[in-house]
Protein backbone atom coordinates (compact mmCIF):
# COMPACT_ATOMS: atom_id res chain seq x y z
CA UNK A 1 0.00 0.00 0.00
CA UNK A 2 1.39 3.58 -0.51
CA UNK A 3 2.32 5.96 1.87
CA UNK A 4 1.07 8.91 -0.37
CA UNK A 5 -1.60 9.65 -1.51
CA UNK A 6 -1.59 12.21 -4.48
CA UNK A 7 -3.58 15.45 -4.51
CA UNK A 8 -5.50 16.78 -7.99
CA UNK A 9 -7.88 19.47 -7.68
CA UNK A 10 -8.74 19.45 -3.74
CA UNK A 11 -9.37 15.95 -3.99
CA UNK A 12 -7.15 13.31 -3.16
CA UNK A 13 -6.01 9.68 -4.47
CA UNK A 14 -8.54 7.16 -2.10
CA UNK A 15 -10.63 9.73 -0.40
CA UNK A 16 -14.00 9.94 -0.59
CA UNK A 17 -16.12 13.22 -1.21
CA UNK A 18 -18.50 13.04 1.44
CA UNK A 19 -21.34 14.97 2.26
CA UNK A 20 -20.76 17.20 5.06
CA UNK A 21 -23.37 16.51 7.75
CA UNK A 22 -26.95 14.23 7.09
CA UNK A 23 -29.30 17.47 6.40
CA UNK A 24 -28.77 20.25 9.27
CA UNK A 25 -28.27 24.02 8.62
CA UNK A 26 -25.66 24.68 6.32
CA UNK A 27 -25.22 24.89 2.40
CA UNK A 28 -22.64 23.86 -0.03
CA UNK A 29 -20.23 21.76 2.37
CA UNK A 30 -18.39 18.69 1.37
CA UNK A 31 -16.60 16.26 3.58
CA UNK A 32 -12.87 14.26 3.27
CA UNK A 33 -11.25 12.87 5.98
CA UNK A 34 -7.26 12.27 5.11
CA UNK A 35 -6.31 10.53 8.05
CA UNK A 36 -8.15 8.09 9.83
CA UNK A 37 -7.63 3.97 10.18
CA UNK A 38 -5.70 1.34 11.87
CA UNK A 39 -2.14 3.35 12.62
CA UNK A 40 -4.23 6.58 13.36
CA UNK A 41 -3.68 9.12 16.24
CA UNK A 42 -6.54 9.45 18.70
CA UNK A 43 -7.52 12.56 16.33
CA UNK A 44 -9.30 13.11 13.11
CA UNK A 45 -8.08 14.84 10.34
CA UNK A 46 -10.25 16.26 7.53
CA UNK A 47 -10.80 18.78 4.80
CA UNK A 48 -13.62 20.52 4.27
CA UNK A 49 -14.77 23.07 1.65
CA UNK A 50 -17.56 25.12 1.36
CA UNK A 51 -19.11 26.60 -1.83
CA UNK A 52 -18.90 30.14 -2.82
CA UNK A 53 -22.23 31.56 -0.91
CA UNK A 54 -21.93 28.75 1.40
CA UNK A 55 -21.68 27.95 5.06
CA UNK A 56 -21.23 25.25 7.47
CA UNK A 57 -23.37 24.82 10.77
CA UNK A 58 -23.94 27.29 13.59
CA UNK A 59 -22.93 25.21 16.31
CA UNK A 60 -20.95 24.26 19.46
CA UNK A 61 -19.71 21.47 21.66
CA UNK A 62 -17.38 20.73 24.39
CA UNK A 63 -14.55 19.51 21.64
CA UNK A 64 -12.25 22.01 20.09
CA UNK A 65 -11.37 22.40 16.52
CA UNK A 66 -7.61 23.19 14.95
CA UNK A 67 -8.30 24.68 12.20
CA UNK A 68 -6.01 25.70 8.70
CA UNK A 69 -7.34 27.43 6.02
CA UNK A 70 -5.96 25.51 2.50
CA UNK A 71 -8.03 27.55 -0.27
CA UNK A 72 -9.71 30.65 -0.78
CA UNK A 73 -11.19 33.10 1.62
CA UNK A 74 -14.20 33.79 3.90
CA UNK A 75 -14.74 34.86 6.98
CA UNK A 76 -15.90 32.87 10.68
CA UNK A 77 -18.07 33.23 13.58
CA UNK A 78 -15.65 32.36 16.79
CA UNK A 79 -17.19 33.07 19.96
CA UNK A 80 -18.39 36.56 19.74
CA UNK A 81 -16.28 37.72 17.06
CA UNK A 82 -16.40 37.93 13.04
CA UNK A 83 -13.32 37.27 11.32
CA UNK A 84 -11.69 37.37 8.12
CA UNK A 85 -9.64 34.26 6.71
CA UNK A 86 -7.44 33.38 4.23
CA UNK A 87 -5.16 30.95 2.96
CA UNK A 88 -3.25 29.47 5.22
CA UNK A 89 -4.74 31.04 8.39
CA UNK A 90 -5.19 29.16 12.04
CA UNK A 91 -8.07 28.95 13.81
CA UNK A 92 -8.57 27.89 16.86
CA UNK A 93 -12.35 26.73 18.12
CA UNK A 94 -12.31 26.58 22.02
CA UNK A 95 -15.27 24.74 24.02
CA UNK A 96 -18.21 25.34 23.65
CA UNK A 97 -17.51 28.55 21.36
CA UNK A 98 -20.70 29.09 18.73
CA UNK A 99 -18.85 29.27 15.54
CA UNK A 100 -19.79 29.27 11.77
CA UNK A 101 -17.56 29.61 8.68
CA UNK A 102 -19.20 31.39 5.72
CA UNK A 103 -17.10 31.26 2.04
CA UNK A 104 -16.71 34.36 0.41
CA UNK A 105 -19.43 35.05 -2.26
CA UNK A 106 -16.56 34.26 -5.62
CA UNK A 107 -14.51 32.28 -3.95
CA UNK A 108 -14.75 28.47 -2.14
CA UNK A 109 -13.30 28.20 1.41
CA UNK A 110 -11.67 24.88 2.18
CA UNK A 111 -9.69 24.32 5.50
CA UNK A 112 -8.43 21.37 7.45
CA UNK A 113 -10.06 20.96 10.26
CA UNK A 114 -8.58 18.73 13.71
CA UNK A 115 -10.64 16.70 16.02
CA UNK A 116 -10.35 14.37 18.75
CA UNK A 117 -11.43 10.98 17.36
CA UNK A 118 -13.69 10.80 20.90
CA UNK A 119 -15.91 14.08 20.91
CA UNK A 120 -19.56 14.96 21.61
CA UNK A 121 -22.26 15.83 19.31
CA UNK A 122 -22.65 19.52 18.07
CA UNK A 123 -25.49 21.74 20.13
CA UNK A 124 -27.87 23.95 17.49
CA UNK A 125 -28.28 27.16 19.00
CA UNK A 126 -31.90 28.19 21.17
CA UNK A 127 -33.74 30.67 20.80
CA UNK A 128 -32.45 32.47 23.82
CA UNK A 129 -28.89 31.78 22.04
CA UNK A 130 -29.90 33.24 18.99
CA UNK A 131 -30.74 36.40 21.27
CA UNK A 132 -27.50 36.65 23.01
CA UNK A 133 -25.75 36.66 20.20
CA UNK A 134 -27.68 39.28 18.36
CA UNK A 135 -26.55 41.58 20.86
CA UNK A 136 -23.49 42.10 18.65
CA UNK A 137 -24.26 43.71 15.48
CA UNK A 138 -21.41 42.08 13.26
CA UNK A 139 -22.70 38.84 15.02
CA UNK A 140 -26.38 39.37 13.87
CA UNK A 141 -25.29 40.46 10.33
CA UNK A 142 -23.32 37.71 10.08
CA UNK A 143 -24.82 34.47 10.96
CA UNK A 144 -27.40 32.14 9.12
CA UNK A 145 -28.88 29.81 12.16
CA UNK B 1 -7.08 36.83 22.72
CA UNK B 2 -7.67 36.26 18.91
CA UNK B 3 -8.78 32.63 17.75
CA UNK B 4 -7.30 33.47 14.20
CA UNK B 5 -3.79 34.32 13.77
CA UNK B 6 -3.43 35.36 10.07
CA UNK B 7 -0.58 33.97 7.70
CA UNK B 8 2.29 35.84 6.31
CA UNK B 9 4.99 34.36 3.84
CA UNK B 10 4.69 30.74 5.56
CA UNK B 11 5.11 32.04 8.94
CA UNK B 12 2.19 33.05 11.27
CA UNK B 13 1.15 35.95 14.10
CA UNK B 14 2.76 34.63 17.44
CA UNK B 15 4.06 31.76 15.88
CA UNK B 16 7.90 31.85 17.21
CA UNK B 17 9.93 30.31 14.11
CA UNK B 18 11.69 27.59 15.65
CA UNK B 19 15.04 25.16 14.92
CA UNK B 20 14.12 21.56 13.96
CA UNK B 21 16.51 20.16 16.29
CA UNK B 22 19.04 20.64 18.72
CA UNK B 23 21.84 19.07 16.33
CA UNK B 24 21.94 16.25 14.41
CA UNK B 25 22.28 14.61 11.14
CA UNK B 26 19.82 17.22 9.02
CA UNK B 27 20.37 20.45 7.09
CA UNK B 28 18.00 23.56 6.10
CA UNK B 29 14.77 22.45 8.67
CA UNK B 30 12.88 25.01 10.46
CA UNK B 31 10.15 24.53 12.85
CA UNK B 32 6.78 26.20 13.91
CA UNK B 33 4.52 24.78 16.25
CA UNK B 34 1.15 25.51 14.99
CA UNK B 35 -1.31 24.44 18.01
CA UNK B 36 -0.38 23.79 21.19
CA UNK B 37 -1.86 24.99 24.53
CA UNK B 38 -4.72 25.14 27.01
CA UNK B 39 -7.41 23.87 25.09
CA UNK B 40 -5.13 21.52 22.54
CA UNK B 41 -6.07 18.00 21.39
CA UNK B 42 -3.17 15.14 22.73
CA UNK B 43 -1.86 15.76 19.03
CA UNK B 44 0.82 18.47 18.25
CA UNK B 45 0.22 20.22 14.90
CA UNK B 46 3.51 21.68 13.26
CA UNK B 47 4.83 22.96 10.49
CA UNK B 48 8.29 22.12 9.15
CA UNK B 49 10.01 23.72 6.18
CA UNK B 50 13.17 22.59 4.64
CA UNK B 51 14.90 24.86 2.42
CA UNK B 52 16.27 24.03 -1.21
CA UNK B 53 18.35 21.13 -1.08
CA UNK B 54 17.76 20.25 2.65
CA UNK B 55 16.37 17.65 4.27
CA UNK B 56 15.18 15.87 7.89
CA UNK B 57 16.90 13.57 9.71
CA UNK B 58 16.62 9.79 8.34
CA UNK B 59 15.04 7.77 11.59
CA UNK B 60 12.24 5.99 13.15
CA UNK B 61 9.88 5.50 15.87
CA UNK B 62 6.60 4.13 17.19
CA UNK B 63 4.13 7.30 17.14
CA UNK B 64 3.26 8.12 13.70
CA UNK B 65 3.30 11.08 11.28
CA UNK B 66 0.60 12.27 9.60
CA UNK B 67 1.49 15.05 6.88
CA UNK B 68 0.12 17.16 4.35
CA UNK B 69 2.37 19.27 1.89
CA UNK B 70 1.80 22.92 2.33
CA UNK B 71 4.40 24.20 -0.27
CA UNK B 72 7.31 23.31 -2.80
CA UNK B 73 8.28 19.36 -3.64
CA UNK B 74 10.64 17.04 -2.89
CA UNK B 75 11.12 13.37 -2.18
CA UNK B 76 10.15 11.26 1.03
CA UNK B 77 11.28 7.82 2.13
CA UNK B 78 8.98 6.05 4.11
CA UNK B 79 9.37 2.68 4.91
CA UNK B 80 11.57 0.65 2.05
CA UNK B 81 9.92 3.07 -0.79
CA UNK B 82 10.78 6.93 -1.86
CA UNK B 83 7.91 8.89 -2.94
CA UNK B 84 7.61 12.37 -5.28
CA UNK B 85 5.96 14.75 -3.07
CA UNK B 86 4.39 17.80 -4.04
CA UNK B 87 1.70 20.39 -3.09
CA UNK B 88 -1.17 18.85 -0.65
CA UNK B 89 0.06 15.55 -1.05
CA UNK B 90 -0.79 13.31 1.79
CA UNK B 91 2.50 10.85 3.49
CA UNK B 92 1.54 8.95 6.61
CA UNK B 93 4.77 7.49 8.27
CA UNK B 94 3.35 4.33 10.15
CA UNK B 95 5.32 2.88 13.22
CA UNK B 96 8.56 2.10 13.01
CA UNK B 97 9.16 2.83 9.14
CA UNK B 98 12.32 4.75 8.49
CA UNK B 99 11.52 8.39 7.22
CA UNK B 100 13.28 11.43 5.28
CA UNK B 101 11.98 14.14 3.95
CA UNK B 102 14.27 16.06 1.08
CA UNK B 103 13.23 19.35 -0.64
CA UNK B 104 13.89 19.32 -4.57
CA UNK B 105 16.98 21.35 -5.06
CA UNK B 106 15.51 24.53 -6.63
CA UNK B 107 12.04 24.40 -4.36
CA UNK B 108 11.58 24.57 -0.85
CA UNK B 109 9.42 21.78 0.72
CA UNK B 110 7.08 22.64 3.53
CA UNK B 111 4.60 20.73 5.28
CA UNK B 112 1.87 20.18 8.28
CA UNK B 113 3.10 17.33 10.15
CA UNK B 114 0.82 15.95 13.11
CA UNK B 115 1.66 13.80 15.67
CA UNK B 116 0.44 12.28 19.03
CA UNK B 117 1.75 15.01 21.98
CA UNK B 118 3.05 12.31 24.33
CA UNK B 119 5.56 10.14 21.97
CA UNK B 120 8.56 8.64 22.18
CA UNK B 121 11.83 9.59 20.72
CA UNK B 122 13.16 8.89 17.68
CA UNK B 123 15.66 6.03 17.07
CA UNK B 124 18.65 6.80 14.22
CA UNK B 125 19.60 4.06 12.30
CA UNK B 126 22.47 1.37 13.03
CA UNK B 127 25.12 0.39 10.59
CA UNK B 128 23.44 -2.72 9.93
CA UNK B 129 19.88 -0.52 9.64
CA UNK B 130 21.79 1.17 6.93
CA UNK B 131 22.86 -1.83 5.69
CA UNK B 132 19.82 -3.35 4.93
CA UNK B 133 18.06 -0.05 3.42
CA UNK B 134 21.12 0.27 0.99
CA UNK B 135 19.67 -3.00 -0.52
CA UNK B 136 17.10 -1.10 -2.64
CA UNK B 137 19.15 1.10 -5.02
CA UNK B 138 16.68 3.49 -4.96
CA UNK B 139 16.50 4.32 -1.03
CA UNK B 140 20.58 3.89 -0.99
CA UNK B 141 21.00 6.75 -3.34
CA UNK B 142 17.79 8.36 -1.64
CA UNK B 143 18.93 8.53 1.82
CA UNK B 144 21.20 11.47 3.51
CA UNK B 145 22.04 9.69 7.03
Amino acid sequence: MSHVRHFKDFTWNDVPVLAYKEGGPYRGVTRQILFEGAHSLPAQWRYFEVEPGGHSTLERHEHIHHVVILRGMGRCLVGDEVYDIGEHDLVDVPPLHWHQFRAAEDSPLGFLCLVAAARDRPQLPAEADLVALRRNPAVAAFIRP
